[in-house]
């Protein structure tokens, strides 16, 4: 094999691969790069068994063949040559140089006969919408995914395309995200679980540009998404999803419009009186035009005013400040209004059209304050 | 007591004090920022029993007192605070109030009775320089003081002044570093073994400015750096440093002439094949015109040829890239000039001046190559 590559495309191609190589495992193979130049096109390939992602890259077949190279070698060895011409060959053992003006790396490739390619999916079901939008979705709901296994389910996302209709539903037991994007057409109907580790990798490679589109293919147990050279196919996650429309009501007694950016400095200021670990709920206290925050813990108090719009019923809750912070990151308003019913009902921000909806749980208080 | 800040010029003053904070200290007292507004000015200080820092802080004195707060705390609520005025009052019990806008923390402090203030130091020896100076000297010989304590020496710096000059030396046992910079002045003579711990605080806050000076007290035991409105002072190592000049010989064989960035980007390339904790090291060969640079490993190997100008012979010498990176970081210049003899003897980097030598053991390498 001998191949002829600008720096440039080849980091850019290599970083895309490289968010399907795992972190750890005991087999070998899973590190590797497939670099398969066999036909007419120079194609990267890698697969932690979860995902996999495969990338045409820009570049010249000076004589064919296939490789499978340790990932992460390769990429540091890419990342630090010159911004020049890179020559990568193998002889029939696999050992592969890489060539860049005068610096000369030889390292072990594989046969990649073990390797395993890009699972099979089908083209008929599809959708599609702009990366740009692919990307918001995912930033805007992926926090509110759970991290352990504890419950399996918690760890994806509900996909669901009904009505030209994309809904993205994420929750962990404590909150819910909803984002809901209008589609330019009426495509069938879609209701699947997709890994949050899936997600999370695919919104590090789309370039979020509105210009370019995302095709979403739905397989029975696989969802793909090709754009640009690029396709990423992952397993899904199976079960039922939780019906989410039950938990949140419209049965509010309290309404309130805050600015964003004033309330999310209020309450990340409150936290430096939170010690790592410690539980500490913020309350927030809504009088007439008053929203007050509090926070009392061993290292001292603090307290602080923001004027808001209010109608209904006065009102007092707690709330663990990491999740209203979280959701407020995600909302790209001046002002958000919060709904709420009382001390024990859930707080929802949500915007008039119900684009976005998050939940959040409110946290007991002691009577200390 | 009862004080009003300009946010801005408070948190610069509180970073300051901050580089005198211990992180770990069994003395609650000396995590703590002394806020002391007794007289006509406010003064912060901060003491960790090596080193004590004060600074005079622009602000408002509205009634005279005196707390000892805790540093991190207290800066990590005035980083978080908004960019407005910020008043802090104490009553009696050394609680304190800090309010910026409609923000109010309220956290304990104490009494400053036990809070060792800033060591008394001579005012008649002195030396100055620019910050500017002062900020190079430390950045380009800091890293070869030693981490640990085995021998107290090496963790500092030798300050040395005599006819018009300071020559600043570090060595940890592996390769010296050597910077002299010629005063305004004829001051005195001193020779003092500065902690290296102490001089990496006073290169972070120094401003780096050429237009203002930095005066250095010398002290029987102490050390004194006064500039802006700060004053540092910290212990001095006791003992006699090594007698640096009888090891920097002037007997060499070769002389290489290469290009800095060049060099330094290729042995960095090869550092990708070195294992954390290897003690690889990598092969320079110089023959005529020409620098190879070779390094081989379980991973792999990697082979690169630079241009050079060589005069004497040729030599095959092995050493650690860590070491030689950092000296070639350190220096400042387009080309850099190797003294070297053999294999065995060490290498001198150094100009014409010898306004800085770089000297670095080599490493035994094995018959593999």
């Amino acid at each position: 094999m001998h191949l002829v590559f600008d720096k440039s495309s080849l980091l850019q191609s290599v970083n895309i691969v490289l968010k399907a190589v795992p972190v750890r495992t005991t087999m070998p193979i899973l590190e590797c790069i497939l670099i398969d130049a066999t036909l007419d096109q120079i194609k990267f390939t890698t697969n932690d068994t979860e995902l996999a992602i495969e990338t045409i890259v820009k570049g010249e077949i000076v004589s064919r063949g296939i490789v499978a190279i340790n990932a992460k070698m390769f990429s540091e060895i890419i990342r630090k040559l010159p911004d020049s011409e890179i020559v990568i060959t193998t002889d029939e053992n696999y050992q592969t140089v890489i060539t860049c003006e005068q610096s000369v790396f030889t390292i072990a490739g594989k046969s990649g006969e073990d390797f395993s390619y890009l699972p099979a999916f089908e083209k008929d079901s599809f959708i599609y919408l702009s990366q740009f939008s692919l990307k918001e979705l995912i930033q805007q709901t992926i926090f509110c995914t759970a991290d352990n296994d504890t419950n399996k389910l918690m760890t994806g996302e509900l996909f669901e395309v009904k009505n030209r209709m994309l809904t993205v539903t994420a929750l962990d037991g404590h909150r819910i995200a909803i984002r809901k994007i209008n589609l330019k057409e009426e495509f069938g109907e879609y209701k699947v679980i997709v890994p949050g580790k899936t997600l999370s990798e695919i919104s590090k490679i789309l370039t979020g540009s509105t210009e370019s589109e995302v095709r979403i293919f739905f397989s029975k147990n696989l969802i793909a998404f090709e754009f640009d050279d690029t396709i990423v196919v992952s397993r899904l996650i199976d079960g039922e999803y939780f019906r989410v429309e039950q938990m949140i009501t419209s049965n509010f007694d309290t309404i309130v419009n805050v600015n964003k950016k004033d309330f999310l400095d209020c309450i990340d200021r409150s936290t430096l009186l939170v010690k790592e670990g410690d539980k500490k709920p913020i309350i927030v206290n809504v009088t007439e035009n008053e929203l007050e925050l509090k926070i009392k813990s061993v290292l001292g108090s603090m307290n602080e005013k923001l004027p808001v719009k209010k109608s209904g019923n006065d009102l007092m809750i707690g709330f663990n400040p990491k999740f209203l912070m979280d959701a407020l990151k995600a909302i790209d308003e001046e002002n958000v209004d919060f709904y709420l019913l009382n001390a024990k009902a859930p707080c929802v921000i949500k915007d008039q059209e119900e684009s976005y909806i998050y939940l959040i749980l409110p946290v007991n208080f002691s009577s200390a304050y």
